[in-house]
């Protein structure tokens, strides 16, 4: 059970009798917790709820929510209740919830922010959503490399509140270049008079540019095992740092999306269940309706082949089983291509590599079903070797050509510039489908001309 | 271009004359990058390299190896060095090491550590791969709440080598249950005087048993944006911790997992373009036979319906078209439902929510098709109205069936203990060609069988 639910029946009571018994629940529980129970309540309820709290638990819950929903709240409160809040949020989180909000009650309480804050979201917003720049904070500890560690200990003791992480501490030069980074550790086992410049780690710096895709963000964090990373501008200033919690909810959203786009959906904004009805209907609707219009195709291909059908009918009984075989490996290759590209494992100079390992295992997994495929038409009732032969035949002819498509596909579309996912599963077995038929008919039409084979 | 790459070509000449060069070479670089650099070199030279190091960087290579690379190296070398560089492994990589080597060189080294070392290595081997037990290390600074700030910071430093994090420090009373959590953090910001007990945290502490699925453990640091998770027993005894690094791997692994099964491939151990050959093969091909044999039903139900598809042949050329929206369908449903149940969006007391959330965007996505689909019959040549009216009603009841299908199946795979990404979008597709056939020739038969159509 959700700590959530425990709490809910509890925190209804509170609310209409006793505003300082939600005051009191609510230093017990972490912020997360608290968001949870929030989400629970109507809007009505969200709202005293809210105004029985001190400002540190406020903007609290209000960072946790999703962006979407936290624009919602944030447009319902009071204008001057929502400045205050915004004011104090960290500035990653602020500049999340402004890309979310109208432009006008955006304009308003960017205004009445503080000079620093309102140029700090300004440079933030510049950033497109997806990259480095759009995911990092400005609130981190800055040092100068001269100082003692005693100096650099009381100096992140002086900005800690107001920093993302106290973990590691960044020196940069009065230009604003990143010289180097210290770790909360190294101060702490460190002598206090010994130099930052002497402890800090300075060469092969782990950096992010501002521009970088969010997923090159959770590589690094992941491959150099870091709680957090700095983002850099061209000239080596540091603009910022991600934190791994950050990195962790980023690469979570990006593996939604991914699964997602390989299921043939438009990513959708909210969690499955919270997700509109039409909103729904559109993300799949869309793709649906495009792959309806292109699998139409099957229909023109085999109406040109209409009289060999016609002749031996017992040949359509097959054709389900020549297409979806295709379309099962197709699937194969573009879910462990999608996923090995999303890795790093694959880069499009493996291109070859790739369909020589896609050909090779297509012939022998087309082999394999070919043979027990070749078994089953000479098992049929009535129907002799030459149809056995077309099954076979058309089998491996079409499980090579998907291995083929489904490896190659999402490489292609990541070489102009979309997530490979989107070469997903639905595709390219609509692709599959149509050429597999094809293939399908010509083969049996060319074997089968000569006499007829029922 | 990668470190490594950069560094290559340098590691080659110097392992030949210079092995002194390579001792500077890898202080400069993270050891990430030397392993990436190890990676690139063959056997022999692989040899040659780690025995031109220093312990600390060998321990760190082998550190970042894959598990069964790891195992394979250790094999390799002579049993004192092998020893010698298990001895100072972090306690959560070792186990992990333990459970690819081969048991005879398990049972020599193992009789080699200390007990203290052999003792924790037992306890964690007992633990199944997958659970937070498996993940954990027991390598985490322990300290008891009655000391002062001061104490414990003494206490960090003295253990800090050998500790995973000292961001996180646990206090344990004399039995071995937790007590509380205190964060670097709060020591560093606190006076030097001030006692543990006051400063830590105990109220809804946030734990996982030993036993519980690694993906609960990524729900719970992510949830709580922690560095590290404290592991417990029954009984609250503190067993071990989880780093947000082990974390990010192990959901990395989870993920990849996931998409394969989607994909309907067996997980692979490597890597696309490491997996030897035949692995990639029986990865693939016992899941596409199965699919194939399942498959072949088609075949059954169709010539059940011979003699309406002779006589009404264009039947046939709308078959692809009628079981493909089935299988987008479904492919989209299965996809979002296991993203949902990965995510803990959608549990299983949801099943009503989904099965009613499917069967209404089956309507509205099924009335889209059929409408198309049913224009595009009336404008083939010599088709009337009973076809497009075939064609329109098959299309709205397979592609609900598929929406339901879809949607229940990860749910119902989830519920008898099974990873829900098994419901793949193959195995959904492999079952809604037969039910989609079998309700298209029905419709057909029902429709047509008054009087010739065509």
């Amino acid at each position: 059970m959700r700590v959530s639910e425990l709490f809910l029946p509890e925190v209804r009571d509170a609310l209409k009798t006793d505003p300082v018994a939600i005051r009191e629940l609510v230093e017990e529980i972490h912020p997360a917790d608290t968001a949870e129970i929030f989400l629970g309540l109507s809007e009505e309820e969200q709202l005293i709820f809210l105004k029985a709290l001190p400002l540190t638990p406020q903007v609290e819950i209000l960072e946790e929510l999703d962006d979407d929903l936290r624009a919602d709240l944030v447009e319902k409160l009071a204008p001057e209740m929502a400045v205050k809040l915004v004011a104090e949020m960290s500035a990653d989180e602020r500049a999340d919830l402004f890309h979310e909000l109208p432009a006008q009650l955006a304009a308003k309480i960017l205004g009445k922010l503080s000079k620093d804050d309102a140029r700090d979201l300004r440079s933030l917003l510049a950033w497109p959503e997806g990259t480095a720049g759009a995911l990092m904070t400005t609130d981190y500890v800055e040092l100068e490399a001269e100082m003692s560690v005693a100096e650099a200990i009381e100096r992140i003791r002086e900005v800690a509140e107001d920093v993302e992480t106290i973990y590691y501490a960044y020196a940069v030069s009065p230009e604003g270049s990143l010289r180097g980074v210290v770790s909360l550790r190294a101060l702490v086992l460190s002598k206090p008079d010994k130099s930052i410049a002497d402890l800090m780690d300075t060469e092969h710096l782990v950096t992010v540019h501002g521009g970088a895709d969010q997923s090159e963000v959770t590589q690094a964090i992941a491959k150099y095992d870091l709680l957090a990373v700095p983002v850099v501008d061209d000239a080596g200033r540091l603009l910022g740092i991600i934190t791994v919690d950050d990195t962790i909810d980023a690469a979570e959203e990006d593996n939604t999306e991914e699964v997602q786009r390989m299921s043939g959906v438009a990513p959708l904004e909210d969690s499955y269940l919270k997700a509109g009805f039409f909103q729904m209907i559109r993300s799949r609707g869309i793709c649906l309706v495009l792959l309806f219009l292109g699998e139409m195709l099957t229909g023109n291909v085999m109406s040109q082949f209409e009289e060999t059908l016609q002749s031996v009918i017992a040949l359509v009984f097959f054709m389900p089983l020549i297409i979806s075989a295709g379309g099962n490996t197709g699937s194969q290759s573009a879910g462990l291509l999608i996923r090995a590209l999303a890795l790093g494992e694959v880069v499009p100079k493996d291109t070859l590599a790739v369909a020589g390992r896609e050909v090779a295992s297509g012939i022998v997994l087309g082999v394999i079903l070919a043979a027990i495929g070749a078994v089953r038409v000479l098992f049929w009732p009535d129907l002799n070797g030459q149809v056995a032969l077309v099954v076979g035949l058309s089998l491996i002819c079409v499980v090579v050509f998907a291995a083929l498509m489904g490896g190659l596909m999402p490489i292609a579309v990541k070489k102009v510039g979309f997530d490979p996912a989107v070469a997903s599963t639905p595709l390219v077995a609509t692709l599959v489908d149509i050429v597999g038929l094809l293939l399908y008919c010509l083969i049996a039409q060319a074997i089968l001309s000569g006499g007829g084979a029922s």
